[in-house]
């Protein structure tokens, strides 16, 4: 533990400041294993209360749970093509087995279309069979070059990922987008971060898929960072794997297919949005604890300050808030503030010999600066707190959100604006795959989302090409 | 799915029937990377419920989840000498990342001991950051050479791991002792199996303990399996990794540790004890679906069936009982039947015209033959049956588990029972390396469990080498 003040200031430099935070909160750890990230329990709990909530959406969808194995054979991840060429960069390969080498080198899944749909084929044979419903909780592991940034990017990635088989496009479309609105869900009410919901770009779709969705976050540096994908497959996949069923007029068909997964990566991005110099700050129905009850001990009343804050501990709990007392010795309150302060616990109650004699509590919370007094008789109160803190952070991060994005037409501008990452920029384009590689090389921005709705446009030209405009989009560096 | 007679029976080939059973009853498979099993969504839902039982407990002990590599680089898993060792044959090895040879081979891990105590090492201090209690949910993989055993066997394990750090020995002996005790408890009190609960021999103990404790079960062919060890580790490890922290005393002194598993295996164990000729028979506490309730349609009254079917399943789910309604078409009832005594469903409910018009339900409890009624009114019985069902399941493989174990002091008669599986032998034993190999030469089994309590001797002298005895011991084939 470390109760000191943060080296580096988050308006300076957020990703520096992100570091040491996750750090010294003892969210996650670096690891022997180079790239490899540790999961620390107060990271893990938070990764806990997202699954929990994503699974019960889920299974509320008639998704089942199912484990599917951790190594694929080289030839299975090569049946797909833009699947393979989308992956092969990123695969760790397993070459050796005991003392032996083996004759087929196995990839650590790097995502598991491939292993999944071989059994898929073999499962499928009649529209009585459809649909298949079925998501993994596992991790998947990819290559990366890059520096590791602990939740957001690593070589291995707690996720979840879903694989659906229909027997028509229709209602795998409808599949994809009942994903994607549960990951809204996820990201806007669990953990308070807005996003912007729509279609990726075809250079930015996942390797194999007809149509990729996404939830789109824009952080405090004008970055934006995805977090969370819906894919429609359509029959690339069924087609390569031969995933046919007899259909109820009797004809051969393949089946038609989805994707989706949500990774710890929503969470680094949570702790990107909320957070001050201080430290996080947790959005309340995502935080392991949800109130800390510190005692001040004068070295007199000490036995019944300590009962008394035991009761009102349980008390809390009771309510079904997960709230803790902090009793241990050897550390000041003001040190037990600062800690607490620094893992974003969102209330802390501070119990001493005048809270105690009164029936008291002084309540502080993590995102306000006054402090105020609650009466023990209505500690119910604390409910309400937390759900109307819950429901600030989420507006006060929307409002942040809304001041980054401009909309933009003239060409000059808007390439300034992209390569000083200056904002998030609303713009028409035409949406092709040579324009995009073109505004990658002037701004290493890119396409990040085009918008569900069927918007007025804002100029009937591409601001990049001058090519007729197709829709409009959201462009911006992307972390 | 597939609602045929079984061609293997229970009594002549176990293990042929057990494949067969697992697969039809959809809750495994095999798949394309050989040796590694799917998990099914009716066999992981399983696993779902044993996983809340035990994480429930473990908290309770104070017991916090964390997720750790995957990958663990060569030279940490030689840390420990006899640990490597032990695990070396049976390591899947990562040797490239994308195109490149990587530097340092990665263990893909067989268990998590050297990842995890080179962080503790950096993690404990002083003795305020002690107790450490951790637990992961995840998979290993061993490269077993062996045939794969859907749940029983396979290169790639679900399990959960705990591993603790503690400032005395006698913290961390009490905690493999608790986690030893709530083993015992899930697989009594959830999977209806019961178990021998003891020590390990040291030839038969972790690679790397000082102690291993085990719940070992035996099955109705007279073999034992193992269903979870918790192991004291002692200091073995603290010394490789330099765990070392300042006591209260202002000493340096290593850290005592515990790790403790429980895997997939003990639920293949359980299919194995319960189970008829007709397919699994599931403990209520652990089936995915306790209550099965299908509509008797005559063509002339099935929308005034079906309604009331309904109705019986939504009131005996408001008594939280997992009960599903079977209204499929192009199925007949007998079909259907055949089909839940597969899946090993504990009860179905037959719902025609008979019992709509009477308000009333027809029972079939999976392990007795006859039918019963009950009157909807009475419609809560259902969750006594269930418990009933438990507690008598438990009670019958209680007796069948005692039927196969002898008491025998004659050598000649110990050596030819163990030769031929015909019962597991419990015996007086000096307990050395040395014997125990020997007996292993000449009969193929070994020491399974040596009970906790100290019981009389059978004979003052070892059974099978004639030295003085130490304790009494179990001994047996092994599966």
């Amino acid at each position: 533990m470390c109760a000191e003040k943060l080296k580096n200031m988050r308006e300076s430099n957020l990703i520096e400041w992100y570091n040491e935070v996750v750090l010294n909160a003892e969210v996650a750890d670096f690891s022997e294993a180079k790239g490899f990230t540790v999961y620390r329990p107060y990271g893990y709990a938070m990764w806990e209360v997202l699954e929990e909530y994503l699974d019960v959406k889920f299974k509320a969808k008639g998704v089942k749970n199912t484990y599917f194995p951790l190594l694929i054979p080289e030839y299975l991840l090569k049946k797909e093509a833009s699947h393979i060429k989308g992956f092969a960069p990123e695969v760790a390969w397993v070459t050796k087995g005991g003392d032996r080498d083996l004759d087929v080198k196995l990839a650590v899944r790097p995502t598991s279309e491939t292993i999944m749909y071989d059994s898929y084929s073999r499962w499928v044979k009649s529209y009585r069979d459809l649909p298949i419903l079925l998501n993994q909780w596992n991790t998947v592991v990819r290559w990366e070059t890059k520096e590791t940034r602990l939740f957001l990017r690593g070589r291995e990635v707690l996720w979840q990922e879903g694989h659906c088989a229909f027997a028509d496009n229709k209602s795998a479309e409808e599949n994809t987008l009942d994903m994607l609105n549960i990951y809204k869900g996820a990201m806007e009410e669990l953990l308070a971060v807005p996003v912007l919901v729509g279609r990726k770009s075809e250079a930015e779709k996942f390797a194999g898929a007809v149509a990729t969705y996404t939830v789109e976050t824009v952080l405090s540096n004008n970055f934006a960072s995805q977090a969370a994908t819906s894919h429609n497959l359509g029959q690339n996949f069924s087609k390569a794997f031969e995933i046919k069923f007899i259909d109820n007029n009797n004809q051969w068909n393949y089946v038609y297919q989805t994707s989706w997964g949500m990774s710890m990566r929503a969470l680094g991005i949570m702790f990107l949005v909320h957070g001050d110099n201080k430290g996080l700050i947790l959005p309340p129905r995502i935080a392991p604890i949800q109130v800390v009850a510190i005692p001040i001990l004068n070295g007199k009343d000490d036995k019944m300050i300590l009962k008394y804050a035991n009761d009102v501990v349980s008390a809390i709990k009771s309510d079904g808030i997960r709230c803790e007392l902090d009793s241990r010795e050897g550390y000041t309150p003001g040190w037990k503030f600062n800690e607490y302060e620094l893992k974003g616990v969102p209330i802390r109650l501070e119990i001493g010999i005048k809270e105690a004699s009164a029936a008291k509590v002084s309540v502080k919370k993590r995102n306000e600066k006054e402090k105020t007094t609650l009466e023990l008789k209505n500690i119910k109160m604390l409910k309400v707190a937390l759900d109307e803190m819950q429901a600030n952070m989420l507006k006060e991060a929307r409002k942040s959100m809304e001041s980054r994005i401009i909309i933009e037409k003239d060409t000059k501008n808007v390439i300034s604006i992209l390569k000083s990452a200056g904002a998030i920029v609303k713009t028409s384009w035409c949406g092709t795959e040579k324009c995009e590689e073109t505004i990658k090389e002037k701004t290493g921005a890119t396409s990040r989302v085009i918008p569900l709705e069927n918007e007025k446009l804002i100029s009937d030209k591409c601001t990049f090409c001058g090519d007729d405009a197709k829709y409009n989009a959201y462009f911006g560096q992307s972390y």
